[in-house]
């Protein structure tokens, strides 16, 4: 999407074909700043330190790390090490071991020379599939968004909590995939963005994505969308997911729990955005099933931002040594979810649904 | 209650009986410090900079500003500039008002000489009956909060929204009069203490007060209290209310609306604590009738703290020019509230529970 008029993707190729470059997006929304990565711990920081986040593109940067890094040295032991260092980058991201798998995969059985070429062709897929599948999500999601512009004749009012935007992807993102593609061809939207605390990717990523498209949004905290849509003010949420069971359960962002509930206090219809591979089939109940990663506390009781002097710093919240909890996901029921939005068309959270639409 | 051992009110008179000194709100929790206030712009300033907030100790505040302004100069014209001054520092305080009001009524008849002895014993006596009110809140609540202990055996898991303690009251607090009824009683709690954003009045006041109490908290953002209570670890909720209408709707900060949608899908009982001075007997549906306020957008993209340095500064969270709304109140329907504890005992929130208990 774009940034200052201009189009652009999370990842890319240099000219030179040896290496990519990655927004860096530990400097958002602060500084825009790129970082070429060429060389194996080149990648592995990237992924390690969050420059780069979101499952999608974790998955493409470990493809082209692990690329870069056969075209170096592709002996077998080699080959073993640059898998094994990338996948202990982010052990818990799923399209990062299926990237890697996949790559090990195809060059295992080529010669040593010819791996480099083979797994950087299969990085390039990978983006390349990435932004074909956001862009169904797209379309899927566009038709609900149209349709409801032209029941009401106003811009269509969209609640969103966290960022499950294109700079989580490769291009368009997953849940504003549809909003993008809404404002691209006139239809008008508006965006709450749900700051997301606590690491605020909303206040910081998809206010900034959103603002740098074009696209009319306002930032809220994550307490006022209740209100809003008790007072008619929001027309749909879409929200992404990092995990939706076979039933239709859908673990996102901590928070996205509240904002179900709200919306189908209110009848606004509450869609989930993602790929089917975050379809998770060997599970069913999402609240007792999906473990709930708990992470620092830390960053509950302190946060960063830019001081009036242009640099960024990080400042405490709360009483020194107040203990703080924080858990990073939760599980909406496919209850509360009026249909997903996936690259294979919308359906209802249910498990025949679900089964039907993927021909399981 | 107690600060570092010791206990507090957040208001009281000097040992001349001059002036009365308060604790300065606005450097918590980063500072304690205490501020004089011994004329009348020393007690506007105080209201108007939130040295002082919380409904109740604004009304007592300016009550005792008023006596302070009478005392130094106490004819009609000094008396009705003050009154004016005063009413203009925090307008949609009702609190505020209703002291004012109460005062000039007592005073005008008096003659000038009279007017600042009376004027000071009935801000005294307006502390008393605040500490009083909040006692009684503290009882009712404390016979649920036991209840749940004898059930479970367990420490009984209470989450709170926004700061309804001591510190926006003369002493207990209203949704924390209970906390600490029990707490010292020795029932054993724990406090979910939602930071409450975004002014964060939980992270810096309630984890303060709770903190310097002794009892035991646990910090959380917004966003991971429906999690918690999908999950089986939250007991009961406690809030308080800016307003309760005479059927039981409950205006208070906002998010805590979402907490009460949680709170009904986990069966988990949901109690707003005010005095019986916050119930509006002239409406009945808060969400049509109560108009909530919107406060400055900058709320939102900035965020006050502490630096490692020691110095509080202010950080911005967004991209720059990002437009963000600021709604500071929702309304929680009657229906999601099991029950209003008053300083005349706990109600069920409906129109003729509530008519009964008050004798209406």
């Amino acid at each position: 999407m774009k940034i200052d008029g201009r189009a652009h993707r999370t990842i890319w190729e240099t000219a030179d074909g040896r290496a990519v470059e990655v927004i860096d997006q530990t400097l958002l929304p602060h500084r825009l700043a790129f970082q070429r990565i060429d060389d194996l711990p080149g990648a592995v920081a990237a992924i390690k330190t969050m420059v780069v986040r979101g499952a999608p593109l974790i998955g493409a940067t470990a493809a082209y790390g692990f690329a870069i890094a056969l075209a170096r040295a592709a002996d077998d032991d080699s080959l073993d090490a640059a898998y094994r260092l990338l996948l202990a980058s982010r052990p818990t991201a799923v399209n990062l071991r299926y990237a890697l798998d996949d790559l090990r995969a195809l060059v295992t059985p080529l010669t040593p020379s010819e791996r480099g070429v083979a797994a950087w062709k299969r990085a390039a897929a990978f983006c390349h599939e990435d932004v074909a599948q956001n862009l169904s999500i797209g379309e899927a999601g566009f038709a609900l968004i149209e349709a409801a512009h032209r029941a009401s004749g106003r811009p269509v009012s969209i609640l969103t909590h966290c960022n499950a935007g294109w700079l989580a992807t490769v291009d368009w993102g997953t849940a504003t995939a549809p909003i993008y593609l809404a404002h691209d061809r006139g239809v008008p939207v508006h965006v709450f963005v749900d700051e997301t605390r606590p690491r605020n990717q909303g206040a910081s990523l998809t206010a900034f994505e959103l603002g740098q498209h074009g696209v009319p949004h306002t930032l809220i905290a994550d307490n006022a969308g209740g209100h809003l849509m008790q007072h008619g003010r929001v027309d749909m949420c879409i929200v992404g997911a990092d995990r939706i069971t076979a039933r239709g359960d859908a673990a996102n962002k901590i928070g996205t729990y509240l904002k179900a509930l709200a919306a189908r206090a209110n009848d606004v219809p509450f869609y989930v955005a993602a790929p089917h591979t975050t379809i998770d089939w060997t599970i069913d109940d999402g609240v007792k099933e999906i473990e709930i990663e708990e992470r620092d506390g830390a960053e509950v009781t302190h946060i960063h931002g830019l001081l009036d002097d242009g640099s960024v710093a990080r400042v405490l919240l709360a009483p020194p040594g107040t203990r703080a909890a924080n858990p990073a996901f939760d599980v909406t029921p496919a209850e509360l979810v009026s249909g997903i939005i996936t690259d294979r068309g919308v359906c209802e959270a249910t498990k025949p649904a679900l089964a039907a639409l993927f021909g399981r």
